[in-house]
């Protein structure tokens, strides 16, 4: 592809033309290269962020963004091994249920999994709110701690998919971050690039995802299932609700004590219900679980301990010690002015709270404050009365006025006077 | 504009939103300081050329490149002067005719004028074949050259548009070249900078034209106009054909001395007429004439002599010498395989003809051989028989196959039983 034809393939995607699959791969390679440079790639980013790609396009892009760098092929290594990906929301601390729960019933599950983001938690933060927990763990490490507790969650190591570091970090700046092929392939390389036998995708919708409309949120799982097709890896997903937080819980330390809790069978029902649906797929997928005695032998695991002791031999392995979670300085109870329902937590704007508590980052480099973070103890549909307390919040080190706070949050947390109509917490399961 | 709100911008033309003239105008004082760097910039233009900008965002652009630079504002220096720009194509030297035919007729005129591009000649090109001409002048030399010969053409200056400069250079490199916005900014911005008291926009229409259909071609110069709506400058269009060579000569050499034979009266007529519509435009709008006595005034300058006059005086006070031109080392005669007419020449593969024989630049640093060309003797509509020459290719310091490039020569230019239906030079006048 010679310097002419780098024109001519911005030309043809700014004219809405689809791009040969040779053409994607070299413009890839390159770029990652360093020999396009990044005002050209940035040119094709938005082209694709407006006319779009078809399905071959987006499977190509993904295919040459993995192929940028290792290869980890799991597949070809375990039996059977397990990988999962959530859209991200607020309170989701499924990954952190699930990868116990599922190693309690004998399936080998590993992820490497990302840092809040947005309005969003990030599973490593919140894995990084337990003393001593390691998540940045070498290739062997990994193996390890399969070996060892059966599953393992560390961060992306700089060799995975370097060209989706590269293009990420330029969408972040050039507006091009909504869009469906380049979210589709940013996630998918990363995914396809670990090789795990299956996959289980949990995509949000609702206030608090980043594709808020059903359609939205099912054209991007059927985007993802598509671009993994041929890939060797079996992909499924699940359009879970996050129009409400997930749990009682959102920040990082108190996610973790949460997760506990629910491994322990005493936790928010919600959190249960959607990882046990996610969980049911993977044991299914593995070819040793219908659905019935998939579901038979999770119940087993959770009512017996065992995914609770699996969580600690797991975190063990990873080097954390939960019994010493950070606590927060300070509680701030929010009270209800008023008797009737929590008719809608508005969970965008529940996620940008808890990341101005501390519990997320504004800029790259802020630190976070593992010890803040939100308890919404009165949730959607739940009935209130008069001065009772609906939330909590939880400051870590910064000090912060209480009533500006509590007036922040009874701004997004919308009380009525009747319940508002149901909504499931898992609509819809697509395999393709 | 902070970092978050320039990533705003990006996603807000991404989405086919329109953007303030606030918004317009910092981002180009921004990328011009150096502030916001080409990835964004080149995001920001796939962007206005995919979703295009409506006519109040075109003239909040333009005018924030032409303020990114000098302001000659020369209609406040002269009581009336005049300017020309042509959208480009084959064989245009109407420049190089109509400012000492205007100049003859007591009316000031003066053009900053580019180099070559694409397919299409460059007037500055055509004049750097005269020995000597000095084509770089200084604003002073520029004042002397309208006070000594009434006209002028020089090269714009560092110092005009500098923001054009530089979006125009990564246009070229990211697929956004086609952009009506984008052209119409381009264009205007360095025009506007010049502040002529009016001005003769010659857009081309047909299949040597960038905008090939007639639709596209009305559109620009529509845009163009409205460009420049409150600016204080007058602007007129004339969208003139282009789907045939204008005149014999196509090169550079060869089109000054066709410049001179139409001046002197006796060169193609279609120059001739092209010419004085566009002259026509400039008289009136000074003022001083009505059509039918710019016409008069305009025919009596040519044929006394008076407009050849004009351009030697011109040409002498730009230092040059027209009397030694460039000659071609040797001339391939092309003749008529078939006797018929002349159905129609392709007029963007004659242009790449003349490039590829060194009249144009197929890279940005390649050298211009002026003594090389083209001259179509038999013309669109002509009558021709077996064995008659209908053209002759003019060769520079370059060797080439004569017979390759007979073929080539005739594969576009087509012979037929008919002749083809008439296509008027001039197609409308536009003043809004």
């Amino acid at each position: 592809m010679s310097e002419l034809s780098v024109y001519e393939v911005l030309n043809r995607k700014r004219r809405g033309e689809p791009l040969e699959t040779a053409v994607i791969q070299e413009f890839i390679k390159r770029y990652t290269a360093g020999t396009i440079p990044d005002y050209q790639m940035s040119a094709l980013l938005m082209a694709i962020a407006i006319n779009g790609m078809n399905a071959e396009e987006m499977a190509t892009l993904t295919q040459a963004m993995l192929k940028s760098g290792e290869q980890w092929h799991l597949r070809d290594q375990y039996e059977f091994i397990a990988d999962k990906h959530s859209t991200g929301g607020v309170g989701d601390k499924v990954s952190l249920v699930l990868s116990p729960w599922v190693a309690a019933c004998g399936i080998k599950i590993g992820m490497l999994s990302g840092r809040g983001l947005g309005h969003t938690g990030g599973t490593l933060d919140k894995l990084e709110a337990i003393p001593n927990f390691n998540a940045r763990l070498t290739r062997e490490e990994f193996d390890r701690c399969v070996a060892d507790a059966g599953c393992v969650i560390s961060t992306s190591t700089d060799g995975i998919a370097p060209a989706d570091k590269k293009i990420y970090a330029l969408r972040d700046v050039t507006g091009t971050v909504e869009s469906l092929p380049l979210i589709t392939a940013s996630i998918m390389s990363k995914k396809l690039a670990m090789g795990a036998s299956a996959l289980i995708l949990d995509v949000k919708t609702g206030s608090g995802a980043f594709m808020r409309e059903y359609q939205q949120s099912k054209a991007l799982a059927k985007s993802l299932i598509a671009a993994a097709r041929g890939s060797g890896t079996r992909v499924e997903a699940l359009i879970t609700d996050m129009d409400r937080p997930l749990g009682v819980a959102a920040g990082n330390a108190n996610e973790i004590a949460e997760t506990l809790d629910v491994l322990r069978g005493c936790g928010p029902k919600d959190v249960e219900e959607v990882t046990r649906a996610q969980a049911v797929r993977i044991l299914v997928m593995s070819g040793k679980f219908d659905e019935a005695s998939a579901t038979k032998t999770l119940d087993d695991a959770l009512q017996s301990g065992r995914a609770y002791t699996q969580a600690e031999k797991w975190i063990a392995a990873q080097g954390g010690d939960p019994t010493h979670l950070p606590q927060p300085r300070e509680t701030i109870e929010v009270k209800a002015p008023r008797s009737g329902y929590v008719t809608f937590i508005d969970t965008y704007q529940a996620g940008m709270f808890a990341v101005d508590l501390g519990a997320g980052r504004k800029k790259a480099d802020d630190v976070i404050d593992y010890a803040a973070g939100v308890m919404f103890d009165r949730r959607t549909g739940d009935e209130v009365r008069t001065g009772e307390v609906i939330a909590r919040i939880q400051l870590g080190a910064a000090h912060r006025d209480a009533n500006e706070l509590r007036r922040w949050l009874l701004s997004f947390v919308k009380l009525g006077d009747h319940p508002p109509p149901a909504r499931p917490l898992v609509h819809e399961h697509l395999t393709r």
